[in-house]
């Protein structure tokens, strides 16, 4: 389809982030069945409870614009997930593939920090407000949960460090 | 290949971070030539000066750890950048076309932000703290980078709107 305004923009992008928010209520069960610390099974159980809410706000968002929810394939969502797949599955132990496991999720994270970020100032520029607060609070799970990956990261790899140290 | 340590885990996010940067340096002239903002077009030839810069960096990273420098496809990037194309390729008219331009950089520029955090910080754990030093100047470079497209995105996504009501 032609994008002939910038309202048809905000739904194109709209369609790709509800697409990618889908893949990864699909990706990140798998995901929590191979992680080792339990820190982090339980970071990102939490943060699949998020994502399954932030696909109903999407659909909120669908219905105040009168339209179905609709998806579009995210080609960038399906990259990031394949290229986790692949280094988590290359790596030798439990702590290596929980470090890789932190590092795939913090770029799916940015990478909606940077979609929501769009999507936000988009609905606020099209006089959306509601829309945008909607889109906001979605922004910031996202933000706090790439915060929360963070401080796990940084137990988890010192630990990673050492143990490769000690070889 | 097998990750063997945190060192391995580290040298193939390197390899994909090489190959990104490279993808990049591709992509990046044929968006410029299709943009129609001077402002956005200005920010990123800029951008594809420093892109250059971080693909040496990376090279400089690769020889003080005494390797050659190597790629390893990076799916992510394949997927951003294919999803960029199509929606600046959709949309109608150049003011459209460049906000799915800054929409689509600002994706790429969290990809990086997001691999030179964990890089940097990998660096950092694994005692390279000239290395964790260098990969810092990227990361300076790419959220400076969404800065500069954050301020650009408003003026511009304005008359985008303006525009579209106007018809």
């Amino acid at each position: 389809m032609g994008v002939k305004s910038f309202g048809d923009l905000f739904v194109e992008e709209l369609k790709d982030a509800y697409d990618a928010e889908k893949q990864m209520v699909k990706a990140l069960p798998k995901m929590i069945d191979a992680v080792g610390s339990q820190e982090l099974r339980s970071a990102l159980q939490i943060h699949l409870d998020e994502t399954q809410g932030q696909v109903l706000r999407l659909e909120q968002v669908f219905n105040q614009l009168g339209m179905s929810p609709t998806r579009k394939t995210c080609e960038a969502m399906h990259g990031l997930l394949e290229e986790a797949d692949s280094l988590i599955d290359e790596s030798d132990d439990k702590l290596l593939s929980d470090a890789a496991t932190i590092a795939a999720a913090q770029k799916v994270e940015h990478y909606e920090i940077a979609t929501y970020g769009t999507l936000r100032a988009w609905a606020q520029q099209l006089g959306y407000s509601e829309i945008a607060g909607i889109l906001q609070q979605t922004l910031d799970e996202e933000t706090d949960a790439d915060q929360t990956l963070n401080q796990i990261a940084y137990s988890l790899n010192m630990d990673a460090v050492s143990q490769s140290r000690n070889r």
